[in-house]
């Protein structure tokens, strides 16, 4: 299962897109759910599977849809259900929910929707760099095929309806995942979580949170949708986004007048860790390639692609290690493993 | 002064000699004072100069001796003194105390003779790897030719005299700079050295003590000589030395046996931040290079010769440093620099 899948970069990894030297991605989320059924948390059994089927039925009918796969998470393994959380394809709430729940994957990687997670219908658009409209039109386009074949619970005052009432009005949810070592090495992200806040989106780390954030990445998204249109929110995310790339650089500039040398040895250090260590964990490998993404980024690395960095850090992760080697590993074994993988990527 | 010297690898360290996974170099050196004069601490400044000139002129006298050069440590400068020092060719305790002293230095460098150090004269010799017999031959030449020339301080009952009492006897220290990785990793160093001082010898870290011991490098030697006969002291250094070689070569299998990734791990680790590096300190030189000299010597790594460790071992040092490069330069900037040199040299 997800064989050839293991084999290439995920799909919102492969582009370069905008402002790609500081935002890895750029994630759309459309809550929606389905007039006459429960809320698949308080749904039975039968309800959740009638849904399941209502979906893929949908899905059968719609040359667009039919493009792409849909499977019922029974038929996912765990191994496998964590390659599609590493891949961003379903999300870690619906790991450890499995039952009676689906997802929809669309040929490009690009899209999917969970079926019966929180909503009934979660649909998922990613792409790569800082591309607010054209993620927003993919989601669209998969929105108004799925709209066209089942009926959304919709209301004309509050616009539609969800599971959690931060989600009701647009069921959108959209987010930036950043990279900003700059900041954290200058001490001053901080400062810029806070001033976000008050804006009134969220900046958290994207693995881990606090002084554990892993590989200097961060996400910005909004936190509440009611009251706002699509755009107002699109917007401010893109505006917020702006303004961090900007205090990023800043930071970026300030190290390399300040403390080239040192920024140069942190960042060859981390490269001829990763080019020559025998045994690395994820979290260490996803802290080197934070290095290493800014030596490209200030063109001190000049004979490495962001897809690199970008695939090596995909496939550092457990499910997709073991399903790339295509065999069931330990953590000490992977650990190894995943040494040689990253050799052999920058070789 | 000394550019020329400053371009090639110290005598000792250009061959490979027995035993060299473990030893590094060997070293005797004689205690002798000429009859007729103080001893250096307690003796005048005229006499000190009077017995410079004493040495200068047999050296004068003799072809073997006159193939070498002998330097007054005022023509010195505080570089040059240092660069002396991290060649091995004069001891630190020298560079504390110049004034009213020399050095005599053989074309080969395996020989070097102080003057008016602790005692008048200090004849050492030092070769690769483990090699007590052919050392201690090296220094005997020279000794020969010197008391040939001079008069010895010499007792029918105690033997050569000295301004301290450990020396009385034969003059001799030996010792052998040894580097034992594997018993500091397993922690059975501290063991070791017990057992080792019991047996009346003493093992020091070399550069550092205790814990600070850097680059695992340690050295065994004689601690008294009076009562002992030449070949006595010989014979004890050398079976103490094979016996901590046995221990060393047993911990290093265990722990290839045990773990064999981990240490891997830990060597490439050490090359790759070694041959990628901006900023290195000579600490650091020295620890990472510990572990890449053990990287040789079970051999993990195949394409690096003993002698360009060991070069990078000597040039690392602030003094070296500043003559390879002809540049006198700060702490920082020798930072900078020799890690620039150890890429060329790994290169």
């Amino acid at each position: 299962m997800f064989e050839e899948m293991a084999k290439k970069s995920a799909g919102w990894l492969k582009e370069v897109g905008e402002e790609s030297s500081v935002v890895l991605s750029t994630r759309i989320r459309l809550a929606r759910n389905i007039a006459g059924f429960n809320f698949p948390n308080s749904a039975d059994k039968e309800t959740r599977e009638k849904l399941l089927e209502y979906f893929d039925s949908a899905v059968g009918k719609s040359e667009f849809l039919g493009q792409g796969n849909f499977y019922r998470t029974e038929e996912i393994d765990r191994t496998n259900s964590s390659f599609l959380v590493e891949r961003h394809l379903i999300s870690p709430t619906m790991l450890d929910n499995l039952d009676g729940s689906g997802v929809f994957i669309a040929p490009s990687e690009k899209v999917s929707i969970m079926v019966n997670e929180e909503d009934h219908l979660r649909i998922q658009a990613i792409t790569t760099g800082l591309e607010m409209d054209r993620t927003m039109e993919l989601a669209a386009q998969f929105d108004n095929e799925v709209g066209r074949l089942l009926e959304y619970d919709y209301d004309s005052d509050f616009g539609f309806l969800t599971a959690c009432p931060t989600n009701v009005g647009t069921g959108l949810r959209a987010s930036v995942l950043i990279h900003l070592p700059g900041l954290v090495l200058t001490r001053e992200i901080e400062k810029i979580i806070r001033k976000v806040t008050k804006m009134g989106l969220a900046v958290r780390g994207f693995y881990g949170e606090g002084t554990d954030v892993m590989g200097n990445l961060f996400q910005v998204s909004n936190q509440t949708t009611l009251g706002q249109s699509e755009s107002d929110i699109l917007e401010a995310i893109e505006r917020v986004t702006r303004i961090i790339i900007n205090d990023e650089a800043a930071a970026r500039s300030r190290l390399e007048e300040e403390a080239f040398d040192q920024i140069c040895d942190k960042i060859w250090r981390a490269y001829g860790i990763l080019k020559h260590a025998r045994v690395l964990s994820s979290e260490e490998v996803m802290n080197l390639l934070s290095a290493v993404r800014l030596g490209l980024a200030i063109n001190v690395i000049k004979t490495l692609s962001i897809e690199t960095i970008n695939d090596i850090l995909l496939l550092s992760q457990p499910a997709h290690l073991m399903k790339y080697y295509g065999e069931d590993m330990d953590a000490d074994r992977r650990d190894i493993v995943r040494a040689e993988m990253v050799r052999e990527k920058l070789a």
